[in-house]
Order: structure tokens, then sequence, then C-alpha cells
């Protein structure tokens, strides 16, 4: 498992920064009580021992911390960031020099990440998670690749299957002429694996026991390829466990959202009126954090049950077009597009701030106002543009319309990852302890469980027991599972 | 369909009490917009002409909403209440005089419930509403039943299956040793009826296209009976919808819990601390409700992902063990059995209130206390008690340990029960008007949303409406269902 | 201090009134623990060994409390209510019969009021508790009036300075033509004293050392007699305590409005719109309770500060006539007159509610409404009725637009009485060891404070002390007071 | 009114800064209604057309727009900063250029403040605003000096004073051995100006027609000087406010406490126990924004009245000692010293967050923490310190104990400043427009009002007006003011 520093991408093998990173990790393991719970529950038996996990995730301290428990369980990792820009690099630093943090002992992870990649460096460090000749040549192995993936967002996963798709087929089709930047740089990275070793993907697939996957893109992706039957391996959904998808949007844009508007804006929230698109989870998030700062929420909806729900909270539930004149912030929170649109953009009051939590960047049609005739950009610092309209008034865009939980503030903070990365690790020991069947499962409704309960006890909870009298009465085990599948929390 | 008012049971054809039940009605028609809407929707096209109702349902006011709305969109109804005591005899008037309230011009529908019946009075009611031999006689009909039941709580259901099963053994058995009372009333009630007419219930059975049921406990039954194989017609569980649960459930409670305590005890709350066991839906309505009082809430949770999000929503969690000696009032909402046990209510603080709104009297064991050496027991006023306790301190329990929304408060507003009623209304024009397989369904997430639907004009919400652009986008129609069946709300 | 029970007026002598009162008064005991606080820190000093106290305030439970706690520091008390209606004739039993509550050893207090007296009763009532002729002949004592008074809206004051007026005078004026029959009624008791004891108030007046007055009313016309120089003795406004005045209105309102609007409508709070006028005490608990209960609420004022409050605070403020056909419930909290007119009442939703927690009935024009042309009245149910407008529209208008919190629900809880009620026990022993210069005082903050520091234990509160070096940094006594008198809190 | 860049303190005159503040100050203007409302009623009328204007206040971006204000009813204004560290250059660029922001056509203002002053410095700043040569050159006026002055914290006013009364004794006195650094230079500044123009201050106080103070410290000297009757001319104590205090203190914290712990720490503050000390103000801002976060908010309190009423808003009253191993988050907001301890630091879970927005550094006992043996300090990043405790423990400090919604977070937003300001503008027209007696005033109330006033319609507020009738119904002018002196909002 060990790895000299020389081995590693130029910008992570920086010892102060290793030492920074390493402040930071401290600081985040106590915010991950489910991660360090898992150490010392499994520390010692270490049932991740053998397993190899290639792993793509966002390279940050809260992934640091992830990575560092699963090579406590035993693992052996190896890791690239899932996003060019995302690798805190400290913290890539600092796992990858170890906890000892010296130049003589490195016993660090071999990370190939740090912020700013290109695209073509991306796909090469994508593709160095596979190669673990090194690891097979030190445990003089017969196997030369991961047998486990942890994922976010598919990268790995895709290049795993259209690797082997492209061997089998044998050879790596040109791009069509709109394709996109990105998906040449895949098929030139995937050609010159082709031509180097025809097998390599194949080989790599092969071996693969499982992928635990972190996202609703990727979640998607995998449910597309198991309708088309393209799937190859099982895979577990850890996106859908419930303390993976309350935390990442309820509790996670609850704090985000206006830490992102203050550092943007320092605007008082108290007092305004604040207009939230969506009342999914990550609406009713934004809503509550809004009112609990004294704004008055009006929220919008296209689902009448959510509708409902937001007007027994005590919400105003209006369309965006009957109160374009009264807001002052704008909030969209519904991984739809174009659900402010240039029209909305030119009704709205002198200094309106518009924010993104839902998805991606055409929520806000960004698009249409670049195209817009007469409107101008100024930058009044990054990630925060005044954008004169032609109509004499100005609104506030932050994050350029992608998301400003991440461009404005600073993302999930470490006890929400804490439970997104406790429930990987726990898909990661289902799938590597248990034959699952080829399909994508949820997790077990008692590990979601086991990850709630994993983070009471840093809260001073205290939770109550059945009796045995009482586990009968109800039918309920005393550990669990304590409800139905479809049960709605 | 019309009827004279000397057919109905004694307390029912009183013109007094209809006019007074009408005045209620005209009010609670303003506070059920979904029952409303449905009148306007379906009056014209009337698609339940042509079924015949048996409906076996706590004859409320509320209820003599749903009975009229069920008449104008064509149906046929006879009716029984499913409980001795829920009947208000006012509201069972009014709909048994109907809307033009005058001797001369009865046009009511045939009601056998009235407040206080006995067992045998009310099976005998019960087992009118299969009796349809004066409806079929004015039709020149060959049928002589019901062709739908709308059952709450699975009593009419019951009497359907078993009847139909004594009949097929020729013989209604004797009642074991051990039986209830009430067992032995139904048994006697199938004795009679096979005596007299020994194909009666399976001619009824027979007739029957489905039911609709409103409740947990008839919902347990049914699946119960389809696991066994015994069941004998369609059922739609309205109990699960998002609309139905939600309702009686969290927004319910959040009324009636104050409500409750208010007219038991005139007890400030605020400033008080509250114990609330359970975090389910009734112990999240529950606890919003009593902060919403200014008391400090101590929640109980054995599930650790409630008790994660009650520590979320920033409720101290704590087993009732830690806080009996700091909490002034304790409400169970688990539907657990013994979460208030004897030991718990004697270590409590003088004068501490106990109110249950789980499900059953033993959440608080009040056998147990009742049999406890030294406790007596003060009437305050009905339904609420001073039991003096063996150390010196006395507690308040409300409804004798039942359900003190029903004891204390008056149930569910009608705006409630417009939402649970408006989906027994759908649930009876889905099984009238396609032919569903045996078995126990839900309804469709489409009916579930509609329900919702009708429920947002009376409350000022405006909805928004997907673009043919966005409904493409996100995959979804444009008029719903707009989520998967798992989505949580 | 002992009297029989023949001598109270015919319903207060009732001993089965009083064992039911006597049950009240326990339970109220535990919930006004001000009170009980005093008898146990001045039970044994008795200070107020000596006073004579005529009390003039609502004959009820709380106050059936507050007389046993002056008698428990040493007073003596006659007592009359203050309103013809509000006397619980249980509470004015029980405290008539007192503690004992047996015919042989009647150890009461002289009560002079019960539920229903006519203005002539009431009057004589008020009078009687001047007369303490029997406790002089028992204590052979040269006074025969009070030295104290402690009074609810001033009508015992009244009594004793219009007296002494006319005694000097020398006759008692004729009414004006257009005098109230009230004003007529004063006249001719004191016409009928005058006759039979020409110095009888000239005397009580000369015996008293000073009076506490509870309300806004009383308050408002002691500062008058103050102003014209007609004040005969010391005052002291406890209306204006801290303790007092926001208990009697933030936090009584909060408990008693949704009380109030449930027992009146058992209408869903839940996702209404309320309309609340005035944003001070009254209208800031008036807009939190329904807040709790999941209404949107809209505030309207006219004060520019308390309207920024209304907003920061995360409420919309609006003008009514913005929003007339937009809320479900109206609530005034203003204690100005025609808030809501007959031409608003015109504009509303059919069915709204209407609702009254101010100060007169004149807020809402009852009067225009009374006087509508077209316009009917419907009672629903005592103190709720259906106004059928002109319009085909109802309004439900609660406590014929008097306080609705007294009307529909029951008034302030006892804990709030306790706050109010501490501050007149402790207002009496101020003016009774304390010689106070003539005019009206407020009771000191150290006082203000003490009446909420005996009310910490009962909520749980934990009290921090200050140390000697941070009293002395501060500048402030370590038992306080800690705030200056301009604090606003 | 003109000036030349070049007379400007170095760092002032720079027009590319002064373009980034004009960006700034755009919108801030747009946050700040008040004053732009100012400018609107008085910008024709000019009413502080003559007024000199020397002001000692941080040199923010919301100051510009103060100090443009004054300039647009017709004031000159010379400015300092008031503190060493507060100014924001860019800002102080932009008012020192002037709106036009080009070389040739400076029309800005002289203003001596940049960030990082030395004291030497800052009191030669400060003496500049007093020196009106130039201005009074080029108005061919017998005047040298201001007639006003704007204060924050009381140093231009104590540097009149002193002047004078050194100047009437002849002679600057000696500073004690153990006089602060900060005196020291005072009276060098006093002596050297004593040296070379023995009668400057004295002119200077008779040109003085009254200050306007905006701090508790300033108004705290002023109060000492009028009671010494030192006090040289009449002031406004703008601190008390309504409008002033309580944006200041409730709602301003409430704003920044969040915001300053989410950019030191990223820790969720969801699910967490957090601790405030003190429920004056900001403790109620404070504990409002962590309950809205989802915290568990635990409150202490000296003073009974306000810990009851953080009782009745639903906290928990304990002492620190009661909750030391339970919270996660420590703020104090007393304004007292020693708040917490080093014993109370030694008790705390690890990486316990501690932060002060109360007053002082000695809240939090820096100065015993730093010399605690054993404790070591690590910088986590600038005003983020782990102190490392001999128990084993870290707790994390911020901003060093002192202010960190200062620190940690950027102060008040503008909306909350723009209150203070438009106090500070009414002030000044008061003073400069009406001959004030000597002493220290509060601004009328019906000021006050129309500082609420002038916020209302950037929040969308609708004022409702009182018609004549109620006005006289009340007794309460149509135009306010409407409350009394002691109503305590």
């Amino acid at each position: 498992m060990t790895t000299t520093t020389t081995a590693l991408p130029f910008k992570v093998a920086d010892l102060a920064l290793a030492d920074a990173g390493r402040h930071q990790l401290r600081l985040a393991e106590n915010e991950m009580p489910g991660l360090m719970a898992l150490r010392e529950e499994f520390g010692a038996t270490r049932p991740l021992a053998g397993a190899r996990i290639a792993g793509s995730l966002h390279m940050t301290v809260q992934t640091a911390v992830l990575i560092e428990t699963l090579v406590a369980l035993g693992a052996q990792v190896r890791w690239a960031s899932c996003n060019i820009f995302s690798t805190q690099d400290d913290a890539a630093a600092a796992v990858a020099v170890g906890p000892t943090g010296t130049v003589d002992a490195p016993a660090g992870i071999p990370v190939f990440a740090w912020k700013g990649e290109s695209l073509e460096e991306y796909w090469w460090a994508t593709s160095q998670i596979f190669d673990w000749s090194a690891e097979a040549e030190a445990a003089s192995a017969d196997w030369t690749g991961p047998n486990m993936i942890l994922d976010d967002g598919g990268d790995a996963t895709l290049l795993v299957h259209k690797g082997r798709e492209f061997e089998l087929a044998g050879s790596v089709p040109d791009a069509a002429p709109d394709a996109s930047h990105e998906w040449r740089v895949i098929l030139d990275t995937l050609r010159a694996s082709l031509a180097a070793s025809p097998e390599r993907w194949t080989k790599v697939a092969d071996g693969i026991r499982g992928v635990t996957e972190e996202t609703t893109t990727g979640v998607h992706r995998l449910y597309e390829l198991e309708k088309s039957g393209e799937l190859l391996f099982p895979a577990i959904n850890v996106n859908d466990s419930v303390t993976k998808s309350k935390f990442d949007n309820k509790y996670g844009i609850r704090h985000s959202l206006p830490d992102g508007l203050n550092r943007a804006t320092d605007v008082l929230i108290g007092g305004k009126v604040a207009f939230v698109a969506g009342y999914g989870d990550v609406g009713k998030g934004a809503a509550e954090a809004l009112r609990g700062q004294g704004a008055r929420v009006i929220v919008s909806e296209i689902d009448p049950i959510n509708a409902l729900q937001a007007a027994m909270d005590g919400y105003q539930v209006a369309r965006i077009e009957s109160v374009l004149g009264e807001a002052d912030i704008f909030v969209t929170g519904t991984g739809n597009q174009n659900v402010i649109t240039v029209e909305h953009l030119l009704g709205m009051k002198h200094q309106a701030i518009v924010a993104n939590v839902g998805h991606f960047d055409d929520e806000i049609d960004m698009a249409g106002l670049e195209a817009l005739a007469g409107a101008t950009k100024v930058e009044i610092k990054p990630q925060v543009h005044e954008w004169r309209m032609p109509n004499g008034r100005s609104v506030l865009v932050l994050s350029e319309g992608r998301l400003m939980n991440l461009g404005n503030a600073t993302g999930h903070p470490s006890f929400v990852m804490s439970n997104s990365f406790t429930n990987q690790v726990l898909a990661q020991l289902e799938l590597f302890g248990t034959d699952y069947p080829l399909g994508v499962h949820v997790l077990p409704k008692h590990l979601d469980e086991k990850v709630a309960r994993l983070h009471l006890e840093a809260l001073g909870v205290e939770l109550t027991e059945l009796t045995p009298a009482q586990s009968a009465y109800l039918g309920v085990p005393v550990d669990g599972p304590y409800k139905p599948d479809h049960y709605r929390y």
C-alpha cells in the first residue's frame, strides 16, 4: 500500500500543503462521527482487507476522511477527483503523504487530483485509478486492477464500460461532428489505451465486484445501463438512502444557502421577500433557512402535493410571474430548466439577487441572459455579477447561475458529508462482503438506519430502545429495521 | 332514492335536529373544498350513477358532506356509523332528511346511526346497509344489495366475508369461551341471518365490485385477507395516500393536540417542558404545535433516522427516563404500547399532564395505573382525571389514556377530512369505473396529486405549470404524476 | 377574620359548590408559583398583618388563589367582583367557605360576587367591601373600614372618591338626561349612603393608605385624578410592570387566541391566511400563535416602528383593504375603533372569521353591522354568529365583537395571572409597608424582577448569578435591579 | 467644497480604488433606503447648507453613503475613521474622489482614513477634521472650524473637550506612569497643537452647535461630561433610538452570527447544541438565528425578566456550568466580563466553538487562556484559532475573543446601517436646525418613527393610516408619535 511521493502528480507531493491539509482533516474528523465510528467498529477486523478500491469523488477534506476510513477498514485505495475544479490541494496532499507527514516515511494513498485540471489531465487521472500494477508487484499478485469502484457521477464506471465496449468492438469510433470536447477527450484516452493494451478494460471489468454510486446523475446512468442490459457488475445506489438524500438536500441547503448569500452579497436577509422555486427537499431547506433569518418566503411548485405542504407550512405559494416585482431574492431548487427566464429577470426589482441551488445552470436561463441585447455583465467579485439590464435595472446573479452553495459558499459541511460517506462505506462493505446479483440496489433500510445511529452520539441524542414485549407487539425487531420501505419520514 | 322519514331509525327522523345539522353542513362544506370541487366536476356526468354504496364510517358532519357528494355524483347510498359513540345526531338527521329539510318532501339518505348505540344495535345497523330491497323494488331491479363498500375499520367488509364463510360452511360456529361480547353479537347477527336467508351474504359478496378502506386497522385486515387468499373483491387502501396520511397525522395533530390540552386543562403551554414520544408524522405535528406555543419540546424515538430528524429540527432527543422530572406535559404518538409505564407516572412532577394522540389506550399503561395500590382517581371534569399517586403527587390523565384529540378536542377539522374523503370518493370512482384485479391497491399517484390539487384554491395557492419543454426535459407529464412512488415528500 | 356562611350573599354559601371550587383552586395553585412562593416567603412574618384590603377584581379561581395568598400574608380581606358576569361561582364559594370546607367551621372570606349580578346588586356588592363593622366589632377596633384597596378597573376607587366628593358637597347630584343606566345606579347607591351615613366615604377615604390597580383603564383613571389634583391616596400602577403587561398581552394572547378560534369554529388554522391588525404585544402574540399553527400571517400597523418589527419578523405588512379577499381569519388587537368596518366585512371571503382580542367591541364596527340593511344574524352556538351579508356571503363573528379570548376561550391561564397577581401582592406590600407620597407610581424594577424570579423554578429555569467582580464591572448590583427604567426588553 | 486629490492622505487618492469603491457604493445605496429617501426629501431645500460637519466614524462603504447624503443635504464635510483598522480603502477613495471619479474633476470629500493607521496617524487624522482653513479660504469666511460633530465612540468630542481644557490650563499635563500608549499620543497631539496654536480648540469648541453620537461608549462619555458639568455643547444620543438599537443588536446579530460561524468554521449548525450567554437584544437575535438553522439553543441570564422571556420563547435557560459538556457552540452577548472563564473552557467538548458578539474581548477570559500553562494556540486561518488545552481537548476561539461578527463576518449589513445613519442625519438636522439646550438628548420619538417609515417601502410594507376619528379616539396624532416614551416595543 505504500508509494513514494515522487510517484504522485506534481502538485500533490507537497509536504507543507500536506501539513496544512492534515490540520483540516483533524477538524473534519470531529464533524464526521459516522466515519470515525466505522473505524472504531471495524478497525480491528478490517473487513475491507483485500478490497482494492478505485475511487472517483471530489478530492476534498471530507473525502480525505472517507479515504482514510476505507484504509482503516483494510482497503487499498487509488483516488481521482470527479471534477476538474473541486480538489482541495491541501487535502489531496495530506492524503497522498499520509498521516505521518514526513518525506522519509511516505505511507500515503496514490491520489491523482489537483485543482484546475485540464480535461485531458482529468481523464488521465481517472484512468490512473485503474492501474494497480505497482500494488500488484508489491504484493506479488496476479491481479493488476481494482475489484471495487466508488463513484460520484459515474465517470469511473463509464470509463470501464466504454473501454470494454470498444475493446470488444476492436476499435474506438470517431467522435460525431457535434460531439463535446469532453467526449473527444474520452475517446482519445480510450483510443490510446486500446493501442497500448487491447484487453485492459475487459480485464478491469472482469475484476470488479461492484460499484457504489453517490449521485442522482450517476444513479440515473446506472439505471439506464441496467435497463439496456449493458450493466457489467452490481451497483448500490447510495444516493437514495434517507440519510444521504435528506442531508444533502434539506439540511445541507438549509446551511449553505444563507451562507452563500451572505458571502456573496452581505445583504440583510431579514425583512426581505424571498422567492423559492420548488418545495422538494432542497426547497424545504431553503425556505426554512430564509424564514429563520426573518425573510418572508414565497414558494412556487408544480406538484400539488408539495404545494399543499408549503401552504400547510405557512408559506405563500405563487407563480413567479405573480410576485416578480415583490421579491428581493430568488432561489431555484427544482432540477428543472428555465425556471427563471430572461423575461422574469427583466421583471425583477432593481438589484434583485438570483441564486440557484437546484441542479444545472439552465435553471436560470443564463444562455438567454448572455444573449440579451443591451445587457452588460459587471463582476462585483468572483462568482458575483451585476447584470445591468436594458430596462435600467440590475440583477445580481450568483455563481453564473451554477450551484451557489458550491460557488459562493463551501458546499456541504463535514457533518452532512459524514452521512453520505458512511453510506458509501457501508455500501462498499455490502458489495465486497456479499454476492449481490447484477442490478442496481439501494442500501437495505437497516444500514440506512445504522448511518443515522452512528451520528446520534455526536449530537447528544439518546435513542429509546424497544422492550422485547413492545417489539413483539409492533412486529418490529428491537434493532430494526423499523419502517416499511415506502415510509416517507 | 327517496325514502320516508318513518323508515329511518327513531333518533334520526328529527326535523329540528336535521335543521341544526344542516347549519353545520353548510359551514363544513366551505372547509371541504375537495368534495365540493368533485361535485362541480362530476355533478353533470354523474359517473357514480348505478353505484350502490354501503357506507360504514363515523356519521359526523364531515361524513354528511361526503355522503351528499357521493349522491351528487350519481350514487345511491345507505349508511351506518363505524363506531357506537361517534355519530353526531344532528348530522345524521340532516342527511336522513335531506337538503330540503321538510316533512313533506323527504329526499334523504337511509342512515342507520345514532350516538350511543348498543353493540346489538350497531351490528343491526351495519347489516341494514346491505339490505337494498326497498331500493330494488323502487327500481324494479334484479339486485337486492350494494355493489360498493366504503369502509372505515373494516366492519362492513368483515360482515360480508364472515357471512359468506358461514353460509358456505352451512352454520355459524359457537363462540369460544373467551370470545369478546362483540364477537358473540356478530355471530348472533349472522346466525339469525343464516336462518332467515341462507344465501344472503354469498349473494351480497358476489355483487360487490370493491371496497375502499379508510384506516390503518382496516387496511391491515385487508392485507391479511389478501395474504390468506380469502379476499373476495378488490380493495383500495385510501389510508396510505400522502394527502390522507399527512393530513390525518401531521397537520391534524398539530391542530388538535393544543386544542385538546387547552380544553382539558387551560394550562399555559408557553414556557413549559413538553415530552413527545415518537417523531413520526404524529410526533412531528405534536412537536411543532407545542413549540409554536412556546414550549420547550423533548422528543423520544426508537428509530435512529427519525431521531436524527428530530435533532436536525432542533429538538432535544432523550429517553423518557432521563427527563421524567423535568417535563410538564407528556404526549404519546407512537402506536406502541407501554410507552408510559406506571413507573414513569410515579416519577413525574406534581400535576404533570399525560395525553395520548397515538393509537390505543395502552400507550399509557392505564391498566397498570388502575391496578396501582394507593392510587385514586378524581374526575376534574369529563375526560380529565387527576390521579393521586401513592407518592403524594398527582398526574392529570386526559381521555382515560385514549386519543385525546377525539376525547378532549373535536377530532380532525373539516379541512383535514376533506382530504381523506376526497381520496375516498376518487377511490370509489376508480373501483366503480375500472376493473381492478383482486388485491389491495393504493390510489395511483396522479389521484393523490388530484386530491391535493382540489384543495389549493381554497388556500389561495397558485400552482405553477410545466411548459411542454420543461415537461420533456424532466420526462414528467405536464399534468403529473410528478414523482416516483418512493418519493418521500 | 371568621365569619358565618349565613352572612354571605345567597349564592356564595353553597358547600357543594365550594367543594368543586376547592378542586379547581388546588390545580390553579400549582400553576401560580409566584403567589405560592410569596406564601412561603412571608407566611411566617405575615407582613400584611393589620392590612384590611377591600378587593374588587373578577372573582375567578385565580383570584381565589390571590385572596388566600393575601390572607396567608396576614391581611383581612373583603371581596367583590369587578364585573357582573365574570364570577366563577364555585371559586367564590370556595373562598367564602374557606379551606376547611365544612359548615361548622367556616373560616372563609366575605365574598360579594356571583355570576350574573344586576347593576344594582353589583354596586351594592362593591359598597359591601368597604363595610368592616363586623370585623371591627370582632376586633374591638376603632376603625370601621379598610385601609387598602386592590382594584381592577377602578370601580372601588371611584366609589370612594365620588362618595367623599358628594359628602363634601352635601348632596348627590341628579343624573344628566343622557346619563347611562350604570351612572344612575351609582348615584342612587351614594344617595342612599349619604342619607344613611353622611360621612361614611369621607371616613373611608381617610383610612386608605393606598390602592393598587390592575388595568389600563383603571390606571388611566388614576392618572386623570392625579392630573386634576383629586387623587386622595397613593396608587401603584401594577399594569405597566413588564411581568404584567407582557404576560397579559403577548403570552396570554398567544395562548388564548388559537384556543378561542378552535373552540368557536373547529376550523383548521394551518394553511389559512390570517390577518392581524396591530403589532403591539397583543398582535405579536397573536401572529406568533397563528404562524405556530401553520397559518400565513399578514399584519397591519399604523406605527412605522412596529411595522418594521413585523417585517423583520418575516410577516407581510399590508393595509386591510389590500388583503380583504385573501384572508380567512381576521384578528384585531389594536385598542382602536373601527379597525374593521362594515365595508371591510362586505369585502371578505365567504365565511371569513372575525375575532377581536384588542379592547372594546367597537374595534370591529358591530354597531354598523347591526344597522346594515339586509344583514341577518344566525347563532351557530353561543358567542359564534354567522352574519349573512346582503352580498350573499357570510362572515363568522366571534363573541359579538367583544374579547374572544374571554368569550370563546377561558381568558388568561393561571400562570399568566400568577404574574399579574404576584405584582398585585408585592404592590400591596409596598403600599402597606412604606409611606408612598401621593401620586401614581409604578412598581420599582427590582420588584418587577422579583415577580419574574418567583416564576422561574416552576419552569425549570436556572438563573445565572453575577460574581462580585462582574457586578462591580457592570455597576449593577448582584441582586438587581439589572436594567435602566427605559430598557425595552 | 472642492479639493484636489493631492491634498488627500496618500492611500486615499487612488482612482482605481475609488472606482472599485464606487461600485460598492452603488450596491449599498440600494440597501440604504433611509438615506436615499432623505436625499429625495431634502435634496432640493438643502437644510444642512451652512453645516460644516466634522465626522469621525468607521470609513466604510455604508459611511460613504452617509457622507454623500450629508453633502446632498447641503453640508460640507471632513471625515476621519474612528478606528485604526476599520477603514475600507476603496470606500474612502470613492468618497474622496467623488462621484465623477476622474482626476480632472475631483469633487470629493476630504477623507483622512486608511486601513491600518498607527495611533499617531489616527489622532493626526482626527485633528484634521477640525481644520477647515482651506474651506474657509475658498468661502472667504471668518470661521476656520466645523460647527457640527458627528461622532462614533466620542474621540472627536474628546479632542475638543480636552484641547480646550488644556488651553484654559495653559499646558498639557504629563502622562501618568501607567497611562496607555494611546493617551500619550493624545497628549502629544494636543501639546503640539497648544504650541502651534494656543487657542485652537477653544475656538473650535465655541463654534460647535452640537454633536450626534452613535455608540453606547460615546453616549456614556457624554452623560459623564453632562453629570460633571463639563459638557460644552448639546448632544443627541442616537444610540438609544429604537431603530438604532434594535437593528444594531437584534437584527444585526441575527444576521451576522451565523454568517461569522460559517465563514470561520464551515461547521453544520443544524442539530448542534448552542449556548447563548445573555438574552438581551443581542442574545435574542443570536438565539433566533441559531434556532432558525436547526440548533437546540440553551440560554443563560442574570436578569429574571429576560430569563423568563427566554423560557416563554421556548428556550432552556441554564447556567453555563450545567451544560458545559453538552454544548457545541458557545456565544457570548452580555457586555459583561469573564462570562466564559478558563475553567469553563477546560470543561468543554473537544472542538467546541467559542464566539463573542457582546462587547470586549474579556467576555471570554482570553487573558486567562493565554496565561494557561500547557495551552497552545494553532492558527487554523486568520481569526480562527484552535487552542489545544492541557486536558487533551481543543476549543476553537473565533476572532481572538473579540467581536466575531466583525472579525469573522463583515459587520452590520447596509440595511442595518441605513437605520443607524438615518438617525444620525435626522439628529444632525435637529441640532443644526433647532436651538437645543446644553445636555444630552435622545431623538424625539417622531423622528425615530420617521427612520422606520423611510425603510418600509424598500421592504414592501404598506402602512395603515389612522382616520381622523380614530386619531381623536386614541388621542394620537395621525402622523405620530404613536407611543409613550416608556413603550417597550
